[in-house]
């Protein structure tokens, strides 16, 4: 049981962020390649990966330990230091606790119980279309979405007909939608099966939390099926969601 | 029946804000010369009529239409836009929607019937005392007369001894004045009259919110009757509020 | 009964800011050399004693009186001016107010009887442990203590075998410690004796208010007595603070 990590308060916390939108207690697998998180948000709806190689590291030493932790509580902890001060995390053997420190703070954190959270859910392939989409026009969709009167859906889909990659969503007496070319699209790899999926708004918004206007998400769709976000937050770390239909509405 | 306009989202948002203190719905005169909107508050103590020229919009087509739709929705639907991005507003005739295209977002928005607002009322002339003073010091008018505790009025008058542009309020245990020299405003039409009007403070910082610092506000005021303040927001826009006075305490 | 003084708004908000986290109602002693306050707030846990030398001022003038104010109100009519603008301040005789003039607005403030304010408390000197620490470090350590869960309290120490500045506090199941090594404090006079002290975070939050990152602070403390905080938030300017100590938890 050894962990041993030294980043800077940016790297670990904008890796914390990707976890925060849908869970509240993280389970990290500290591989020596690497830290490692899958997990579904409790109504399992939605679900996340996160990877942080071991190269955003100034230094990590782990071999394969699974911790799990309150997330509100590490990001408080972290709070004490500026963005590119190191953060220096130990897995601290006797105590069973993780040892941080952060700026002139050593903190100590309880561990919480691994096998008390959700299993790992398991990323599957959706192949029907899949395409890139700049960060931008997501976020653009969900607010447009979340400014329709009573609305709590949103509807992406890939027509096959115009060749576009489309967001809808209806209010109560307004709607709004949104048409990118395939040509407006960064990248086009599977379209010929089309298909829409309906997705609560709410998750599609937590999901949107960690994701900047400029990065490229890959997206992958297929009729009633969930919805698959890939990016990567940066250098050494990669990021999926996916988010499970909803029923269509008549 | 027609209406099509392009404009920044910046022109029409700072239209809008102008309606925006004293109704929730709002209705367009769509004429040849500009939208005009001319209108009281739900409790018929304010009142505003703002104009939007033809000349500030990219393209303007319109014969004379009157329309009303709910001002937040509106505002929502804009705000995926950025300032200086160009908004496409059209009328469709078929669905009886505004259609409204914002970044890469096509909204429709569901139209209110204009009969169910309020009746246009009339500005009418106060000639006693007129004008004009810079923002700034309405502002800080307004905020002076927020500070005392337990009030809700406020006194604006014209003394015509001094050659003075008054404020007073007086709160629970502690009071405020500001008196402009007849030499510091920036114009002085007529005073000889004088004049004090009592305002309800509410009421007075509800129309000071699309008021900026360096704008030149024109007033016009006459004992107990209303206020009437008239400025231009920006070259192709007129703005007038009129606020009714409360009756003197003793 | 004289009292007449001009200093820009910011001198005199940076003062009110020392007494502001501990009481609402405020008693001035107005002395030749300048202004005067000692206070405790309403549960005598904290007191401050803030100092305003004659010299912060343009122009001041008076002969000893103490007078005492609603902290809040006075904030507010403050805030009318911007902060290098030059703030008038003036008792007036007659109707036994303080005049006010910020920016454009007179003001006539209402007095409170200085006898209806707790009496003065007394600044004992506490000797064993005497050292001085930036502003950073106390404000790193009223954070940290915070980020514990179901804390509320903070030890503040002076180690005299490591010769360390240490802070320290326990959450539920979590916990922080900071040590300041002899040679990275600022001053060190006295610490021969040691000795810890529990606060209250609350306090010692609140005292932090007024504090900023590059102030020095002069920490004298001792086992279980009150800790005293020493700094010049300016040149004109001085300020203590003592937080009675609580009794240790087991």
């Amino acid at each position: 049981m050894t962990f041993s990590a030294i980043c800077t308060k940016q790297t670990i916390s904008d890796y914390l962020a990707l976890l925060d939108p849908l869970v509240d207690e993280a389970r990290f697998h500290l591989g020596a390649e690497g830290i490692r998180s899958t997990m579904a948000d409790p109504a399992t709806v939605a679900c996340v990966d996160a990877n942080l190689d071991a190269g955003a590291f100034e230094s990590y030493e782990a071999d394969g330990e699974t911790i799990a932790v309150n997330l509100g509580k590490l990001k408080d902890m972290l709070s004490v230091a500026s963005s590119d001060e190191l953060v220096y995390l130990d897995l601290n053997e006797e105590t069973r606790k993780l040892d941080i420190t952060a700026g002139v703070v050593d903190y100590s954190l309880a561990l919480i119980d691994p096998e008390a959270i959700r299993d790992e859910p398991t990323f599957t392939d959706i192949d029907d279309s899949e395409f890139v989409v700049d960060g931008r026009t997501l976020l653009t969709a969900g607010t447009a979405a979340d400014n329709l009167d009573e609305n709590d859906h949103i509807t992406l889909g890939f027509d096959t007909l115009d060749e576009q990659f489309t967001v809808t969503a209806q209010g109560d007496t307004d709607d709004m939608d949104i048409a990118i070319d395939r040509e407006d699209l960064i990248a086009v790899s599977a379209y010929e099966a089309g298909g829409t999926t309906l997705l609560s708004l709410d998750y599609f918004q937590a999901v949107l939390k960690p994701i900047t206007k400029d990065v490229d998400v890959r997206i992958q769709l297929k009729d009633d099926h969930p919805l698959r976000l890939t990016f990567d937050p940066s250098e050494d770390c990669t990021a999926q969601y996916m988010i499970a239909p909803r029923i269509q509405r008549d």
